[in-house]
């Protein structure tokens, strides 16, 4: 999406030297917006260990540019030893991410399956393309089915502008262009559909209050931060029209584990009467699980995500201890809706019911490892 | 409560010079503990306006002692017109605290109902005192019933912690002492019931992590700080066993209007069969109006409580901005949870059931302005 007029995607090949693997890094937004080059293998894997970038479409698309760069890289009397290690030093950066393992597997079998080292390199290239140009091309297709929920209430408010909800950040900047929840958006600000969007902060890692508010502002796409505590109130007085949120993992149930406080939000949606969707690609779906909350590990991550709280002085960055010294937290990542709280899934195929049916309905042959459109 | 072992309350007449009212500078902690003087009607509206003291019952108990002073400042020619001014300065400061009106109001009739300067000096001081022993006593009476909810799952828990979640801060820095949600717990806890508190963290002014962790902390209270996402999916698991939170105000049909978030909290335990039980001093309840989502209005503070975030750093005390410069921000400071949500009350009179039958059980007189018990 846009930067200040200017039209860009989270991870591209640099334009004049095809070696070159460019980012942006996520760390240092909203306050600054830096491009960092990734030339090798231990960059690439700095980049999603360290969180440069994150969210699931756009660690895929990272280790399969890095496996890119892993070819660049591998000597070529070990070639196919490199690139093996090279897998394993990518998948061992975030071990939860599900698109980061299917990505390397992928560049993995597309690369030992022809011969030559160039034959081997181009071949990691066009693969390393092909993952990122699908998984923008996905994004783009959950705008394309989501523009008409918000065109419908469009119509109904007699152009006055849509409110929506969103939560943490499943804007473009954890794909490589559009966002699944944020798609829909974007597809309906460039149509000329007023939209108004409240931006849940997102505690304790602030991905709402510091990418989501950010990337819909350089859009150019009206909003306002919400504490996480707002949005039922706001639903209660009838200002939330809809409420758009991403995913970690969807079973064939229709439960979706996604940021901590989602589950909260489909509550208070329910309880109103406001429609409440989850949009992903279908790499997300796990189709091996169906009950989210007894089945869906949630990652426990470090009591200072919560304890600390980062951001910009007149001098700098700062981090501020926001409690007591002798006070201890508890951090879980994600939480899971269930079904029953989902007015519908929007996939790169369609809409659907949060259910079986429904996701069979749209995947009638069951996911094949992203090659499905 | 008792803070490194000696005891404070919130509010009190300075020992040696009864024209000083002492309070503890909430806006200071958890990182420093200072004790500031009011001698004046501004400085006492600047406590309420700015903060420094907050809660429903502190703040009645600092415009009742704000009106004591106000009788001090008052010219003898002018007393009753200096008296009436001061009263409507203090009301309006927080337009959402019921218990601030009613203090004032109090004080008001108490005052303009005796003769003679002196007299109207000393009416103040003893009414300011009643407010602020009633508010204290009244959260005690809070304790002693709700403590019998927290014994009987301590014993289906075998002795197990019996985890308690709440919101905000309803603890005794939000009244003269004891708290209304934290009084049972403090209850439980002096009498030897093991518990432990979720604290949420409650953005935008964070008063769990920083009032209610750092309250519980210094009285030995085992605590974890959470973020306001987190406790549906504690509910989820089976990880809060009751709810305690507080109320800024509470109908006659028993909606409650709290701290922004409390009613997601509330539809997360009626989702996961958790008990969920307001606790408040029956001062907290306006007889006039019924339906909460309705009829309280709902104060909209400012954008930068959201945008900005304070804390200590090794160099001292820091303010961050957490959002893009360009984004702006929306705060309510509260929300009401209909009471159909809502497992039970707690008064000082007992615990009954959220509705006007519930109420008028304990209060069939109807309520009498704080003298009825």
């Amino acid at each position: 999406m846009n930067v200040d007029g200017k039209h860009y995607t989270t991870i591209w090949v640099d334009e004049t030297d095809d070696k070159i693997i460019q980012i942006i890094d996520q760390t240092r937004l909203p306050h600054s917006f830096e491009i960092v080059n990734l030339t090798t293998v231990n960059e690439a894997a700095a980049a999603i260990k360290e969180m440069w970038i994150r969210g699931a479409g756009l660690i895929g698309a990272t280790a399969g540019y890095g496996m890119y760069l892993a070819a660049l890289e591998a000597p070529e009397n070990e070639f196919d030893d490199f690139l093996q290690l090279a897998a394993r030093e990518f998948i061992d950066t975030r071990p939860t991410a599900k698109n980061l393992e299917w990505a390397v597997k992928r560049q993995l079998k597309a690369i030992l399956s022809v011969q030559g080292t160039s034959e081997k390199i181009t071949t990691a290239f066009t693969t390393a393309k092909s993952i990122a140009v699908e998984d923008a091309e996905f994004c783009r297709r959950i705008g394309e089915h989501g523009i008409h929920l918000i065109s419908e209430i469009s119509k109904r408010k007699k152009g006055a502008p849509v409110n929506i909800l969103t939560h943490c950040n499943a804007g473009w900047l954890a794909f490589v262009d559009y966002g699944s929840a944020t798609s829909p958006i974007y597809a309906a600000y460039n149509a000329g559909i007023p939209v108004h969007v409240w931006v849940d902060e997102t505690r304790p890692r602030n991905q709402g209050a510091s990418l989501t508010a950010w990337e819909l502002g350089k859009h150019g796409v009206p909003h306002d931060i919400i504490v996480d505590n707002a949005g039922g109130h706001l639903m209660q007085h009838g200002m939330v029209d809809i409420a758009f949120v991403g995913a970690d993992r969807v079973t064939t149930g229709g439960d979706a584990a996604n940021k901590i406080g989602t589950y909260l939000k489909a509550l208070a949606a329910v309880d109103n009467g406001v429609p409440f969707y989850v949009a992903f690609p279908s790499s997300t779906i796990d189709w091996e699980i169906k009950d989210g909350i007894k089945e869906i590990p949630i990652e426990e991550r470090s009591e200072d995500e919560v304890r600390f709280m980062s951001g910009k002085t007149p001098e700098g960055p700062q981090t501020v201890l926001i409690c007591p010294e002798e006070s201890r937290a508890r951090n879980w990542g994600f939480d899971v809706t269930p079904s029953r709280l989902i007015t519908g899934l929007i996939t790169e195929r369609g809409i659907c019911r949060a259910s079986e049916e429904g996701l069979r309905s749209l995947y009638s042959e069951g996911y094949s490892e992203g090659t499905s459109t």
